[in-house]
């Protein structure tokens, strides 16, 4: 007989007779010679409600059940007269795979506070909001690949270990086979100081610049010693490059990149998302459907200084032209002036990366900030500086080593051309979605200073 | 004007009239007042062919243009008179965007060996054979995604740094913050050891035993110094993992899994193949047509190593119970006897990993590996152990501390369910499909012992 899974059991439009069912039992409620248990096997948040009589075959295999414990049941599927469930499973054979002793089992039916389930990131999707969670996460990194797979980009694997250190983007974890108090870099594995990517653009672009658009999807790291609820020493990141595109190329992928992976959300997780919009967001859902229908607003920096320098607010830190936005401001331009997200493009020079495109100006260059409520930064990127000379000058006036980018400079030194990409925070992007406050609600197995745990 | 991709251009059905081209000149040809440039955007293997004509306005920027120069045409797409293509461009416009000084392109029009390529990793995707190779690694990575989307599996992002050595799959590489020499891991960034995982499974079986079906798609990393054609430091793999499953679901979802991704790719990446199948391995096409079809074989590891003693073979290796199966043993069985891919089951428990499922034997577990013809190993999965004391048992015999995996042992002691997955390397998978001989040809920037260039 083959396994029925609890997703298609309830979403069923007529019974399906008599259906074996494998998952665990989240609840056990007894009520005279009868026994209702609630199944979840996490292909969806809903449990089935299995109904055991004293009199049925199932009766016998009942003792050992209790919260948590891995169950195969066989019985009739059908329609239920209780409220709140169409269907419901009559038992007619129980069998018990793996029990949950009552004592020592942690997740008992109440619920648990978000940091002590961090403390059990092994049993924590088995609860309804981090099942929820990574269901959400599978479906919305699923999306990624759909939108750019259906815009015919190739997914290029950037190398996790390097030897450049990008833009200087922030500290790298350095990697090595030597063992500690080792210094004799000769000996180690590749011969040279190795460290984690902290971004494949880099890497990405010579392939944008052959293969025309692609983009990248996986692990990149910081070694910051921060404690906040929105860094992690180990994240996931996209990152598209399009060849013969510019900064309104990029802002209009961006737009559209977070409206669609937001849209298939919506439309394939609604009632995992109704979880955090009743108890994490209130607003969620409404706040979610707006963004998608109307335009993301579009303001270059020194208009966003101005707006802010007039909004008659008392600043933590003085809105000033050549600063970089702080958090406080970028969620009065998105949640308060303009109450949608906003693109923030044309940011000084001086507090942007080598490889991003000069302006005429001569002051500014072609970068892009998408600000969204609640999060703040979601993207960042630019138009890259295609010119030769004018990357070389710039990296000149950096103290950057052109030997040490011999193979960037390639890329501007054969065959180049205008290019533009940008860099999402998948989890960023998860924080968005769910309401989640803290970015390691949103990751399988956190990494941040000093938790390794797992 | 919309730019249109060279894609499109090739494959109308239809005169698409004046259009606007962007990409890169792959050759020029002059010929009595027409030049005859072919034009590459990376959109596929295909270059469309342009004519300017002496009297066009386009005829005055044709000055800079040679192999690998950046341009932009507008013109008019038009059937072709000449053999072996649809369609050609007259150009009516023409700029050059970036060009490529002949004296020092690297990529001059002739074939390259794919060690020099190796050394110039940045530009070899503009070669034809390494832009079909990173389209091809593309559509199988997306189909790769689109399988298990289909199924219902979850992705779950496993950590890339991590404290545990999982199986002692290999040797590992070290994470760390510390500056060179010093070797106070208390003051480490972790305040532990910490490595790159080798395997993202355990971490992993938590989401299966709360999701059901879940897989990893992700980096992985050797720290062994080989310098061989199949082994790379840094390479993908995709581990499935379902809850509720033994090892003739493995095997089936193994069998599915490599078929589905292979005719994906045959789908989709004709062209590009058809370019491995001339210049790489002729064969190719009808090889993985053939395998798509027929049902891979099955053969328990105590048949295998009767067929292989019995061969009548002189061996490197005598083929013995209780060692692992070698190279020349695995290209025998598919290649020779089975002529087929072979999945061989049931290996003797000291040559495999403490959480494989204990066979009633009492020296085998239940494992299995997935052989194909060239490649050898492709898959290698298991049962997994799921009973607490058989468990601790054999980690006690292998003097694992069951302390260290303490949210492991939890999986088994709480709700504990027979399950089973699979890990594939997905630059063996890309080995199979285009017939590369080398792993280094794969990916796009491959690193091996002293090789961390880009």
């Amino acid at each position: 007989m083959d396994r029925t899974r609890v997703r298609r059991a309830l979403a069923a439009t007529e019974a399906l007779g008599l259906v074996l069912i494998r998952g665990w039992a989240r609840t056990r409620r007894e009520s005279k010679g009868l026994v209702f248990l609630e199944i979840n096997d996490g292909s969806c948040l809903g449990n089935l409600q299995v109904l055991v009589a004293e009199d049925s075959a199932a009766w016998g295999g009942l003792g050992e059940v209790s919260t948590g414990a891995a169950l195969e049941v066989v019985g009739r599927h059908q329609a239920s007269p209780a409220k709140g469930q169409a269907w419901e499973l009559h038992a007619e054979g129980l069998r018990v795979l793996g029990v949950a002793d009552p004592e020592s089992y942690p997740l008992q039916k109440k619920r648990h506070g978000d940091e002590f389930l961090r403390t059990i990131a092994h049993l924590r999707p088995r609860t309804n909001k981090y099942g929820a969670m990574f269901r959400i996460r599978a479906r919305a990194a699923l999306a990624v690949h759909e939108f750019f797979g259906q815009r015919g980009f190739c997914w290029v694997h950037t190398p996790i270990i390097t030897g450049s250190d990008c833009e200087g983007a922030g500290e790298m974890f350095r990697v090595t086979t030597l063992p500690p108090g080792e210094v004799d870099l000769a000996a180690d594995f590749f011969g040279r100081q190795a460290g984690l990517t902290v971004s494949g653009q880099l890497e990405a672009e010579p392939f944008a610049l052959a293969l025309g658009d692609v983009y990248t999807f996986g692990p990149t790291f910081r070694a910051e010693n921060s404690n906040t609820p929105r860094h992690a020493a180990e994240f996931w990141m996209i990152e598209p490059e399009m060849a013969f595109a510019d900064l309104a190329d990029d802002m209009a992928l961006a737009e559209d990149f977070t409206k669609d992976l937001t849209r298939r959300v919506l439309a394939d997780c609604g009632e995992d998302l109704a979880l955090f919009e009743r108890f994490v967001q209130p607003g969620l859902l409404a706040g979610l459907a707006a963004m998608v229908e109307g335009p993301f607003e579009r303001v270059s920096y020194g208009q966003a200084i101005d707006i802010l320098a007039k909004a008659g607010r008392q600043w933590e830190y003085a809105p000033q032209w050549g600063a970089d936005l702080q958090t406080e401001h970028e969620r009065f331009l998105c949640e308060e002036y303009f109450r949608r997200p906003v693109i923030v493009f044309d940011y000084p020079k001086q507090i942007k990366p080598f490889y991003m495109r000069q302006n005429d100006d001569g002051r500014t260059v072609a970068a892009m900030d998408l600000l969204v409520p609640r999060v703040g930064e979601l993207i960042g990127g630019s138009q890259r500086e295609e010119r030769l000379g004018v990357l070389e000058a710039r990296m000149g006036e950096l103290g950057l080593s052109a030997e040490d980018y011999w193979w960037y400079l390639d890329t501007r030194r054969f065959g180049s051309a205008p290019h533009a990409g940008f860099g999402m925070g998948f989890e960023r992007f998860l924080l968005m979605i769910t309401g989640a406050g803290n970015i390691r609600d949103v990751i399988a197995y956190p990494r941040t200073p000093r938790h390794l745990g797992f």
